[in-house]
């Protein structure tokens, strides 16, 4: 603040040299000019760090530039912008603490930091003057932070309907064209390189979670962490959901899942039936999709590649530039917005939606009677059933139910008990719809 | 510059009481407390002008802040963003550039200027160090420009396909779904305040041309003006086009596409078949969608509302906020980023791309050759054919074809051609086909 000197040039140090970070790491240099032409500086990667020695051998990243010590980054006073790229809670959110802390302004794509310890981290970053940017933690090189930070701004948001994994729902979209089995598309996903040998993180809906709290705190102005956001993954499901989801007209997504309504918010990621009509429907493979419901805007889309080595070194190398402009100008970012700490995410148990329901029962007279029996205990109404596929060596029949909206707690203990009976053979799957309209 | 003291509170001026404008005001008033927040400052509106004396007997607008006079408004020292919302050419445009010249901001929703004045516009806002914002002058509440500005800005944009009128693909997806003829379509789109008594400026492309115009100037910093899209309009469109198009797998919507491949520019509008598989093909009634293809991010989509007053206001009130802060602060926006002049928009003519051709020729051997010929003639090579519909008392029969990629000089001098040969009766519509994957 009122150092009116120009500088000479900015300087960036670069934590993690995987994929997104070589990525950065060439864009700097091929993109130089347009960079700089848009800053009104010139930016130089000074330093770049990564814990395999062999990455300093690469013609990117020059001897004297590369380092295995993040530490000799983080305490040089040259750098002004310290991208962090190695993911993960520790150690990258000492980092970009320390960062901070010395006044360095920082970006990330780390979206388990952020839903872990966005808030304190942010509050820092107020503290010192300096930003820290996340464009690239959720949705590649879809721009939707910065949208709902600027533009978006004024709305009060009702919800956040979002397909923010990409291997999930490349898993998902395999499943139901070609009609693999889960392990089956899993596989060819891991192949492709679109999921990682251990794929817990995606198909158990961590990553989605990460990325649904970061949203949902920006979006509603309330403090939702990682450990707030529900998520089930989809394992479960099996080809028969598919069949029967496009028999009733619906696609099966997970979808994160964010709302609020007067004091209530309710973040969740979760297998979904989604009506065939709607947009988010029709998102498949690797993309993501995230819909925002705005009440002056209404339903926005925000559609593209959410991963991958470009796109999400697009949304790093856009905000390393508004970092750079803000330093250029000696001009720090405004505050954050105040969270709003009166309201607290509500209970899973608390939601009501519509169910569907698939289970393999005793194939003879008066079980249908006693399954109805069950839900209707609970106050589950039925709005439509399918009895089909009798399998006449097992005397059992598969049966399929939608229900009218109800209740969360009410489903999980008429599903309880309904494991208690002997008529029902097995409760193949139950999948929350999701009827809200986008149109 | 260099004004530390924090201002008490910034002051608005509205030119425009119409639906939008009025939007504006109401929003301004609800949800003060909102922008203050963000802003740090009070906001005021503290004068609003309209030239219907009628508009100052409202709730919305105290007496001793409306104004028929416009000018009372722009030479007020008090005012310090003025949001121009009248639309058309002039006198708009006289007053955008006399309030950048008072050192006041400007927020505008106004393609037409934008598209035809952009360029002197923003720099004379550079020149006077003051902001013009115009995120609402394309795809009303749909965050675009922004993005394109700062979070796409290290992408090199080889092409932009966009929906950006409402009315058309309202009327396109009536026409499609419920098999309207385009008159009908138009009137039900007027009764339900979709479409302009005149509908002209839709209809026949020049909305869109003023939007595309805006994007491409943007996304390719090349200097493009309304008078440089072509534009061709969806009137005459017959319910058989959509019939043929669907058969061949198709949707017919109203792009506005831009393209840049080494120094060719192209920016058209015009009715293009869409692969049905396409996000945009799914794109229906008012909604807007723009694509942007990045080398870094591939292909992103913005989707939403993209006319109205609520999503417009929304927009509107975004640039307002973004003004009021970097005022706030003291700041005035960074410069524009120069324009290339070296690059021009290539002609029309040089278009290479697919067509679809729907013709009524005589019933009768040798007739189908006779046409196939002259195509050969122009170099032009046909994909697929269709010949139906034989009306035997005319003895005519409809024959449509799908060409291969053609020059648009070539198909337009064979059309000229076709004109004058007797057995081709009617030339039903031709239509590019544009078969760029979104995926």
């Amino acid at each position: 603040m009122g150092d009116v000197t120009k500088r000479e040039g900015i300087s960036v140090g670069l934590i993690g040299l995987g994929v997104v970070g070589s990525g950065v790491a060439r864009i700097l240099l091929e993109k130089a000019d347009v960079i700089a032409r848009q800053v009104g500086a010139t930016l130089t990667l000074r330093r770049a760090a990564d814990l395999d020695e062999a990455k300093g051998h690469s013609s990117l990243i020059p001897p004297h530039v590369f380092t295995t010590n993040a530490r000799t980054l983080l305490e040089d006073p040259e750098i002004d912008i310290v991208v962090e790229l190695i993911g993960g809670e520790a150690p990258a959110e000492g980092f970009i603490r320390e960062a901070i802390a010395r006044g360095k302004y920082v970006v990330t794509a780390n979206k388990e930091v952020l839903a872990k310890h966005g808030p304190e981290l942010l509050a820092l970053a107020d503290e010192h003057r300096v930003g820290l940017f996340y464009e690239a933690s959720v949705g590649g090189g879809i721009p939707v932070i910065a949208p709902l930070k600027r533009n978006l701004q004024v709305n009060t948001i009702s919800a956040i309907h979002a397909i923010i994994n990409g291997t999930t729902n490349y898993i998902l979209t395999k499943m139901e064209k070609d009609g693999l089995e889960f392990s089956t598309a899993l596989k060819e996903a891991q192949d492709l390189g679109y999921a990682e040998a251990d794929p817990t993180s995606d198909v158990e809906g961590y990553d989605a979670a990460y990325k649904l709290a970061i949203l949902a705190t920006l979006a509603f102005r309330v403090d939702v962490r990682a450990k707030d956001v529900y998520h089930e993954g989809i394992s479960r499901l099996a080809y028969q959901d598919f069949r029967y989801a496009k028999e009733l007209g619906y696609a099966i997504k997970l979808l994160a899942i964010a709302t609020q309504e007067g004091d209530s918010v309710q973040v969740r990621v979760h297998p979904t039936f989604v009506r065939e009509d709607l947009l988010l429907a029709k998102v498949d493979g690797v993309f993501n999709a995230i819909q925002v419901d705005g009440d002056l805007t209404g339903p926005v889309i925000f559609y593209g590649r959410g991963a991958g080595s470009l796109p999400t070194a697009s949304a790093i190398i856009g905000d390393i530039i508004q970092a750079a402009q803000s330093i250029q100008l000696g001009l720090p970012p405004g505050p954050q917005p105040k969270l709003d700490t009166s309201r607290k995410v509500t209970p899973m148990s608390d939601l009501r939606t519509r169910y569907y329901m698939r289970m393999t029962i005793a194939d003879s007279s008066g079980v249908l009677a006693q399954f109805a029996k069950v839900l209707a205990d609970h106050s589950i109404s039925i709005s439509s059933a399918i009895q089909t596929e009798v399998d006449q060596s097992a005397n059992t029949a598969e049966i399929v139910v939608m229900t009218h909206p109800a209740q969360e707690a009410a489903v999980q203990s008429s599903l309880e008990e309904m494991r208690s009976l002997e008529v029902i053979k097995e409760i193949g799957n139950v999948v929350r719809v999701e009827d809200w309209g986008a149109e």
